[in-house]
This record gives structure tokens, C-alpha cells and sequence, in this order.
């Protein structure tokens, strides 16, 4: 087993991380910006190597800085948390190459996951329902056009380098569809260095639905299950939920097996998750592969009583999975809102600031992953991440009057946050229903 | 169901009981005194009411200021919390007079269990194992000697009214004696206003193990399993933990069974726990049965994913036992630690004071149950309990290294607190063990 790892992150995720490694006895290397100094995670590591200014691009996403901490502080591992350099696979590879372990699959797999048109191609050859689309990258904006006449509107025009909803664009007819292809591509450029789009088929009102994967290095693969993230606001989660309501255990058989099975295609390594929508009809559409860890998975955590870090660690260490497919029961039900430093009376313009007053909400059921501490100043360089609040109870209607009851609780002075935009989409009677789909922020939430 | 409850108590189960009614959609009326108007709890609860000074007499052991409070707000049952008022069969009694539901046993029942000596002999007659010593209350010296020189030293004089530790003492050889007797009399008159003691032999390093119950108004009655609290320090507990280790599942079973026949045959309702010595040879014998809610709830709460304070309130509102014996699972570990302001390096003198700077710990499987925030005046007046910090992991090996965790995250700045005593028995070998007595914190935790 290591003895030391080296957290390549920030905010809650490295706190996260570090925690986890205290609890199996390793010794956690943070690192930091500038901007970081008084970070949650440099105070709790075991020892923090400050990696440069505070732009992400000279810090958190300084790949050399980030293996020099490593290597000089005796990290046999790297975990890249999520976001930064979690899905580089060029990071990933130097890593190898400096016999350092990254704390996920490999740089191959992440660069066949990474291009989403090929991913989708792979998933086919699997039989995995995908949506229906264009095959690969679409060079001329002619051939998309034909293509996009073909699957019928609307269709979505997206980069192949993509991710968090940047270099997406929907075109509903086809008179929308050149300026949508145009301005996918320049913003494709702009965020991925790579202007490759493909098109896909629009899937109406569907739920965005994940499956939690864990893959070790001696080809056992299983699923935890699925995450509900259909509450997003522009492609951004800001809502997840375990189990999803509308999923039977047939359905959740079929699609877990579905998932398990493209990893096993891919010979992936580490936790996963595959993202699927899911139509009305319980149709279920491949839509991408996520290669690292992700904001929503302790709502995993909590209905299956497995610490996903845990096991990611263990898996790199080369350990063998300690669950069966049917060891995994999903008990109860968990929410998990993303609190976000973020005005969502304006737009939900970050809020950066100082946090004069902090009171975290605590009690039965109640699982708070923050980087928070009263004092400390939100620096405006990163994401508007403050806290995620998790809640679980037996039943998805306790875990909402249980969610109700933790934000009420919830202050965070100094800085403006979302606290109460949650509390509305608590007392929300489609989310309460559990039947809303990703159009739910939108149409259901009143002017965005 | 009620749409309103009082609750006539502060500190951590006031807040604890206000998260569940808030959670149920239950509206609360915290009781302060004069000391506590700022208070988490009264910020907490949907309406407050001050109930007089500072000390405990002319506010929460006021019957007739609380009963007022709810009257005059309209809340319709009492939750009692514990200490205070909350084995006090007089305040039961006037609850019912006053048309208002007790949560908790009826007083009659109270009073059955409050005398000890007359519990134990109700006990012997159902067959449940009891501790060998007198038959009731013994009122000369004279006749104690005779039944200690019966049933062999050493033996323990205790106070009939007592609880928590005061009126007790042993006799570990005929010498000692007289003098124990007296200074227990003298004791129990101060304490209790009641001089009556009984003597029990003394059970030697033995395990503090207690069965936690439920029973409705039907006459069905659950036990949940039990909890080890044997981390004791002059008769108060420390540390507790669910399950204990060295009960297998056929004791469990017996030991249970006996504590839900011991409930029945007295007509219990509500929530209780029955505590019971256990020996080496695996022999237990009952103690005493709390007829309240405990402070160590929570570790039972974790390990059985159900919520007694919850429950609590539907029995006491007539609800049917959602639960039968077999819907019972003990599943993981969980641990709590008592995080008191208190100076272990100074014989545990209490510490209030100003809380300066708070940090509580997070993360999964971590819950703390506290009214502390930063700025919070800790009051002199009450005990020194600031939060329960309780985890809960598959193992008991990954539940100590969890709480290490925790504790290693807790900052309480202001006040002394006894966290790194924690941290030192979570390290200790003996504790590691779960072999553990009650002696532990005396035999293993050097000088006290």
C-alpha cells in the first residue's frame, strides 16, 4: 500500500481525498496556489507544497510543478480529484513515466474515453444504446447538415474535446443549424485548443442518469448503481439523488450491466461513471464516460455504504475488489445539493468574499463535505463550489424534509450563496414528484 | 399527530430533538433559562420561551414554568430530552393532568423503574438475570453487613433514587463497610432527598453493555440491538459503541429477548434501554433501565438506520411499530465520543468559556450532534457537554480510525475540551482490543 499520496486538487474534493487517506493510515501531500495558502486542505495535509500563482493554468493545471511536489516529497501516488488535470491523459502518462501511480485508469483508456464521437463509436460495437448521431467528427459543416436532416431536429452539436458544457450547441431546426455548428466550433477552440464536433440526436425531457462504476487491474468490474442529475442549470449538476426514482430494479439491472460491460470493452481501471439519458419510455442512451471521480458520488457512498475514494485508492495499490456484484445493496435514499458561492437571484453570478459567519448543519443523516471555516476568504479564481450538503434517510420524502431541515440550518455570511434557491427546489412539487427531467431548472423554477 | 412539541430541555438534544420534529414537519418550542438566550437551541426551534434563571432548579427542572410554556403556546406533547425532568414521574404525571403528552413512558412506569431496588426485584421475577444482593432497600447498617458477608465482597452500596454516579459506594472488604454505607446515605440524602440505598455484589472488570428498546401502545416492543459503554470515568461514559464486540449473535439474541420480555412485563412504552453488566464468561445481569432517550441514541441510530427520536414521537402519538424484530439489521460500526469542555490534564475540571474559533469535522460516515458556534458562550451552569462526535464505518478497525480522523479536525478554541483524550484512547491498544471493562479509563489510561 502507499505510504504517502499527493492530492492534486483543491476546495472540498481535496479535503475529501485527505480524509480518506487519514483514515487508511497514508500521509497526504496537498498542494496550492498562492490563492490557497489558507486553505481547508493545506491545513489538514500532512505536508503542502505551494505549485504557483493562482491561475489554474500555473498551478492546478502545471503538471511539472505538480510532479516536482510529488517527487520531492516521496508521493508513491497522485490523486487528481476531479476537474484540473483529472481527465489529462497526457498528465496521466507522465505520471507513468515518473513512477508515480495516477489514482485512475490509465492514459490510454482516458484518451479513448476523452474523445467523446469515438467513445460513443466503441459503445456501439457493445450494443450499448447510443444516441443516434452523426459517426465521428463532423468536418463540413454540409455533411452535418445532411446528417442532422437525417436523425431529424433537434439535434445537439458538440466538441469532441468537451465537458462541462462548453462547445455544445442546439440547433431545433434546420435554419439553426449552420450558426449553431459555427459557434460550437469557435468556443471548442477556444476552451479545448480542438475545434472537432460531432452531432447527436436531441433527446427530449430526458433524466440524466449515471452509473457508478469501480474496475480493478484484474478485470472485475461493478456497479454501485445509479445517480440521478437531472437538476442542472446550463449542463451544470446542482442536484443529485440516489437511487432515481423512475429506475425499477429491472432497469437498473439492465443499465448497470450495460455499464459494466463498456468497461469491461475498454479495460477500464478505477471508478468510472457512465452518463446516460433516459427517455419516458425507459430508454436509456449512452451519452459519455467520466474517467475520474465526480462531485456527486457520495450520494453512492451513502445507499451503498462503499467509500468510493477508498477503493479508488485501493485499486491503483493493485488490490484486488473486495465486493461482488451482489455484495452491492442499495439502501435508503440520498440527496446531495451543490452549495455554491453563486447569486441565484442575479443570474448566479459567483459571490466571492470573506466568510464572517459559518454554521454547518450537523445531526442524524447529515453529511456535510466542505472546505469552509469561518474567516476564510473564497478566492475568485476557481469554481463557486462551497460545500456539498448530503443528506440520507430511508425514504426519498424523509431525505427531502431532511434536506429542507439542514439548509435551514445552513449560514454562510459574507458571501452569497444558493442555500435558498435549493430550499425552493425542495419545496418544488415536480422535484418532489422525482419525475422532473433536465429541462426541471428551466421550466420549473421560474425565470433563469 | 402533534403539529407542535415542546421540548424541556438545552444543550445538544434539544437541538437534536427540534432537527427530527423539524424534519417530520413538527413545529418546536424550545425552554431556556436566562443563561442560554443564546442558545442554539432557541435559535433553532420555531418558537422559545424563557423559563427563569440560570440554575437548573428555577428553569428546566421548573414543572410548573414548562408546563406553562407549552400551554400558553400551544404544543400538545413534551419531549423531555434527558437528565432535567426526564425521569421525573411527578412532571409525567402533570403532563397528563394537564392534558399534554409526555414522550416517554407513563409515570407510573417511571416510578416503577426509578426505584432500583424495586426494579430489580420486578426483573427477578421475570427470570432476567440481576445482580446477587439485597432483596430492596436495606434500612440498618447491621443488616447490610450481613448481606454483603453473604454474598461476598466486594460489593457496591447504592442510592435507590439514584443515577449518574452519585450515591454509590463499594466495599471491597468488611472493613470498609460501615463507612461506605454511611457516605453513601449522606450522599443519596444530599443528591436525592432520599437516603435509601441497596447493595449489589460488584461484578469484577466487568463490560457496561445496555439494549436499546422500543415499545408502542399496542404491547409490541423491539429491541435494536445493544451498545458498549464501558469507556467510563467515575460512572459517567466516555465512548460508546455499537455493536459490542464480544457479543455473538446468540447472545444478542438473548440478551435482547430478555430485555423486551423485562419491557413488556412491565408495560413499557416508548423508547428505553435496559443496561446490564456483562462478565468475561459472557453472564449478564440487569443494571437499571433508563426510561428516557440516551445520550449515546446515536450509535444505535447508525448501525440500525432508524430513527428513535422519531420514533419516539410516533409511538407517544399512538402510531403501530413500523418495525418488527426481524426488520432489525445491524449493519457496520459505529462509535461516539463525548466532546465535553473539561481539562483531562486537571482531573476533568470543567472548562466554559468563550468559543473563539470552531471547526467541526466532516466528511463521511461523521456525525456530530452539537449546539456549539463560533462565538458561543458555554455557559457554567450546566453539565460540560458540547457535542457527541459519532462515525460510523463497515468495520470497527475502519470506525477508530475514522473518529481519529474526526478528532484530528475538531478545533474548539476558547475552551478546554477533552478531544485529545479521545484521540489517546482511540490510539490505546486495550481500547483497540474491544476488550475493554469499565476499569479501562482507570487501569489503561494511566493517571486519572
Amino acid at each position: 500500500m502507499f505510504t504517502k499520496v499527493l492530492i492534486a486538487n483543491r476546495g472540498e474534493i481535496a479535503v475529501r481525498v485527505i480524509r480518506t487517506l487519514r483514515e487508511m493510515g497514508i500521509a497526504s501531500v496537498a498542494v496550492y496556489s498562492e490563492a490557497d495558502k489558507d486553505s481547508l486542505h493545506v491545513q489538514l495535509a500532512d505536508e503542502a507544497v505551494c505549485i504557483g500563482p493562482a491561475k489554474s493554468k500555473d498551478s492546478y493545471l502545471n503538471s511539472m510543478n505538480i510532479l516536482s511536489a510529488a517527487l520531492t516529497t516521496g508521493a508513491q501516488a497522485i490523486h487528481p480529484g476531479f476537474g484540473f488535470l483529472s481527465e489529462n491523459a497526457k498528465f496521466a502518462k507522465m505520471c507513468e513515466e515518473c513512477n508515480l501511480t495516477f489514482i485512475g485508469p490509465s492514459w490510454q483508456t482516458i484518451n479513448k474515453m476523452g474523445d467523446k464521437s469515438r467513445a460513443k463509436e466503441m459503445m456501439k460495437a457493445q450494443k450499448i444504446p447510443v444516441i443516434p448521431g452523426s459517426d465521428g467528427i463532423v468536418k463540413e459543416i454540409s455533411e452535418g447538415h445532411k446528417i442532422a436532416n437525417d436523425i431529424g431536429y433537434p439535434v445537439m452539436i458538440k466538441a469532441a474535446a468537451g465537458g462541462g458544457g462548453k462547445g455544445m450547441r442546439m440547433a431545433t431546426s434546420e435554419k439553426d443549424f449552420e450558426n449553431a455548428f459555427k459557434n460550437a466550433a469557435t468556443e471548442a477552440k477556444n476552451a479545448f485548443g480542438d475545434d472537432g464536433l460531432y452531432i447527436e440526436k436531441v433527446i427530449v425531457n430526458p433524466k440524466h442518469v449515471e452509473v457508478q462504476l469501480l474496475a480493478d487491474k484484474f478485470g472485475n468490474v461493478i456497479h454501485l448503481g445509479e445517480r440521478d442529475c437531472s437538476v442542472q442549470r446550463k449542463n451544470q449538476k446542482m442536484v443529485e439523488e440516489a437511487p432515481c426514482i423512475v429506475i425499477s430494479d429491472e432497469l437498473r439491472e439492465a443499465i448497470g450491466n450495460d455499464a459494466v460491460a463498456a468497461a469491461k470493452a475498454v479495460g477500464y481501471e478505477n471508478a468510472g461513471t457512465i452518463e446516460f439519458l433516459l427517455d419516458k419510455d425507459g430508454n436509456y442512451y449512452f451519452m459519455e464516460m467520466n474517467t475520474r471521480i465526480q462531485v456527486e458520488h457520495p450520494v453512492t457512498e451513502m445507499v451503498t455504504g462503499i467509500d468510493i475514494v477508498k477503493q479508488q485508492v485501493l485499486i491503483a495499490a493493485g488490490h484486488k475488489m473486495q465486493y461482488a456484484q451482489a455484495d452491492v445493496k442499495i439502501l435508503g435514499h440520498a440527496i446531495e445539493c451543490r452549495i455554491n458561492a453563486e447569486d441565484a437571484s442575479n443570474g448566479f453570478r459567483p459571490s466571492p468574499g470573506k466568510i464572517n459567519s459559518l454554521h454547518i448543519p450537523g445531526g442524524n443523516g447529515v453529511r456535510v463535505d466542505s472546505f469552509l471555516y469561518q474567516g476564510y476568504s473564497v478566492p475568485p479564481h476557481y469554481d463557486s463550489m462551497l460545500a456539498k450538503l448530503i443528506v440520507y434517510a430511508t425514504t426519498r420524502d424523509e431525505a427531502i424534509m431532511k434536506m429542507k431541515r439542514a439548509l435551514g440550518e445552513f449560514v454562510v455570511d459574507g458571501v452569497i450563496t444558493n442555500v435558498d434557491y435549493h430550499f425552493q427546489i425542495m419545496e418544488n412539487n415536480v422535484y418532489k414528484s422525482g419525475l422532473y427531467d433536465t429541462g426541471f431548472i428551466e421550466n420549473s423554477m421560474g425565470v433563469d
